[in-house]
């Protein structure tokens, strides 16, 4: 346990906030700690009836690179994580999920950040073409399992929960057989 | 693409710093993007001569949890990630590793931090007694590659960089069978 002896609110922003906080270590010496606040986040893997799994690429400003990833979102205040995956999906790729399984949810960086990431895998998918957000300048992809395995082999996938997801789903579908 | 008009400090710490950067982005808006800068980490899976994975468990304080690991650490300034890895191995579990494999690395989290991860399965490691940091409070903890997979499956295992280690490692044992 570390005790919070004094809370600072260093930055209030849109997405993301900085605190460094002065606290207490188990030693009972004094230390700080330095991290952001995120409302958490959702991720899928739209998986088509014929296999296909659908993917987005996009523009990521903190790294200057061009990324494939898993459609996902921030969640809006109020909003519930389902709700907010059913709203990124129709966003990102146009598609309206009948079916969401959560697979798994997780921290994407307990050391620094307090983000609680959740995956799930959407199926039953139905076009939902018009709405897709026209703020969001992302390219839609489409890869088999395998395609996405070698993608990852070959350095081409390289987002925290697109291979958390993925390979969870790997190591899912390998078991089963 | 987005073209950054203006770069602004926002905070400058000990283990991230903080930007709020003034973008155009490709439809020609303006807009801003806020995001950490870090380093950049390392994180080994250590497997024993007998098979068992090496973890470590420690408090969180952004999650306010105590949260099971593989070994990890930051990447020192002028560190190269294998030295970083390799003292840490030390540091945080007594053990140095003959071998060190790069698995994958990855951006943890490009929405809204720099932050690269570098993943290793670590082997022949043999004991480093006495050489632990007394500054970390850690507890180490074995487990086979299956009771991690169980631990997952239960949510005793949360950690981002974890999960993406552990799934890959179990994917690649799996498509060798």
């Amino acid at each position: 346990m570390e005790e919070c002896i004094e809370h600072v609110r260093i930055y209030t922003g849109r997405i993301i906030n900085l605190n460094v906080d002065r606290v207490r270590l188990q030693s009972g010496r004094e230390s700080t700690r330095e991290y952001v606040e995120h409302r958490g986040a959702v991720a899928a893997i739209p998986v088509l009836p014929d296999g296909r799994i659908v993917f987005v690429k996009q523009y990521r400003y903190p790294v200057k690179e061009y990324l494939i990833e898993i459609p996902a979102g921030t969640i809006e205040v109020g909003e519930d994580p389902v709700q907010t995956m059913h709203r990124e999906l129709v966003e990102e790729i146009g598609y309206r999920a009948g079916k969401l399984e959560e697979v798994i949810n997780y921290y994407s960086t307990p050391g620094f950040v307090t983000e609680r990431m959740y995956i799930y895998i959407a199926t039953e998918l139905e076009p939902a073409k018009g709405e897709l957000d026209p703020e969001e300048n992302i390219e839609v992809l489409y890869m088999t399992f395998e395609e996405a395995i070698e993608a990852i082999k070959r350095g081409d996938i390289k987002d925290g929960k697109t291979l958390v997801a993925l390979a969870l789903y790997g190591l899912s579908r390998c078991s089963d057989t």
